[in-house]
């Protein structure tokens, strides 16, 4: 494993705000490791549902999550405000990997970084490969 | 609000163990108020599921939840072992209500006592007589 | 049990806002029961925090939860943005009961009403009086 | 990113019970994605609380989470049992990696796998040798 640097917020294409809940904390008091994955998987979930690319969008489309992964930085928790940053990382024929990063309150260094690797399935779960229109929605998220 | 003292096991039923979860705990080292619920949530689905008396049963039985509602008695968190005691403590026309206490480890007090308040309805949500089958299915819950 | 109906947003004193999150539906694709407590959970703790009423205010209140409940009238879930209503329904001399309606984007009636009972306690957990100035914090929770 | 097989039981050391929640099952039916990670972090928690190598035990020892993953295989849901094997795949100067393999009420396959990367550290969060005798009780999780 290398030693990596938190990003800045230049290095991500949009952002959602996902403020904190009192459950997040554990009894550390800060927020759970597990609560970092359930908060960036609410900002791809949501970026894909504004953009019309989950099984409730025209094309019907299933993403299937294959791997998952986060590099903690720094700690977070309630009452934060988390600010996430998304890009896609990668873009290939039947699979795509949202790349996620997370910021606290006014910080522009990330608390912690995560990943979303899916693959675009049919209703058997075989993957399929990805639309020219869909790649055409997806591109706003790839970082020149 | 009466006061109420914490029940004994002998109060209940039937009884089902629910392992406590790291991130139950909250900042203050205790399980978060809100996952006592879902504690009591999950004691109420499985055991109407293992009686088929839920969408995945034969009858595709639709229970509306209404009303819940906790009373805490004392603290319990991760690691313990909680034992969910059930009983039914009201069997109506169309509604029924599941009283679940929730026990520490071996402790014979309810840490905190909880219910779910279920209407039984229709595809549309309307209420509709509970089937004397399904009654049978319940009555092992009502105590003497 | 008597009947209730939803409440508009006039019957509440103070809002705050609580986007859903991904996880927080579950298999029926609506909030799960034990979030919407969560949601509540949170509405008073960041009231609490944001008013100085807690363990990390200057006055380290200890605010011991005994007791909560909801009303569901209809369902929500993600991606809703919900808009928690607060009032105090009861103030009493250790004792008090923060009511929560919970409204789903800009419906002007509650999908669920909620409430959180707690009486502030000294560090063995025993009750005492809340002071005049912890009072003064609360009012403006209380509708004429 | 290299292809992977689920792992049999076999490939793991020690093993707990987890059951699932209700509120586990996320709209599409099965396990939210997010819950994953706490299953596994309540399997390396409670592992650590039990042989005493956590802030609780006699060492005072803190881990800090530094990264954390999981491949998906194939799904799990409320109402399966998931069980969780374990073992040390990195041990290092200040740094461990464990890594879980769940798997589903009987099966021999991993339905996920994940790991938790972490770095003893002390009070001011920098990173520790790791002492001989935590060393020692680390090493059951060790596979030939």
């Amino acid at each position: 494993m290398t030693k990596r640097q938190p990003e800045p917020r230049s290095a991500y294409a949009a952002f959602l705000d996902l403020p904190t809940r009192w459950l997040d904390n554990d009894e550390y008091g800060h927020m759970n490791n597990a609560t970092y994955l359930s908060l960036i998987d609410t900002a791809v979930s949501l970026w894909q549902l504004n953009n019309g690319l989950n099984i409730r969008g025209p094309e019907k489309l299933r993403f299937l999550v294959i791997e998952t992964g986060i590099r903690y930085f720094s700690e977070a928790g309630f009452p934060d405000l988390i600010h996430a940053g998304l890009r896609l990382g990668h873009l290939g024929n039947s699979s795509l990997r949202f790349e996620v990063g997370l910021f606290r309150n006014n910080e522009d260094q990330t608390c912690a970084e995560g990943f979303f690797a899916e693959v675009l399935t049919d209703n058997d779960s075989q993957p399929i490969p990805i639309p020219d229109p869909v790649r055409a929605k997806l591109t706003p998220l790839i970082l020149g």
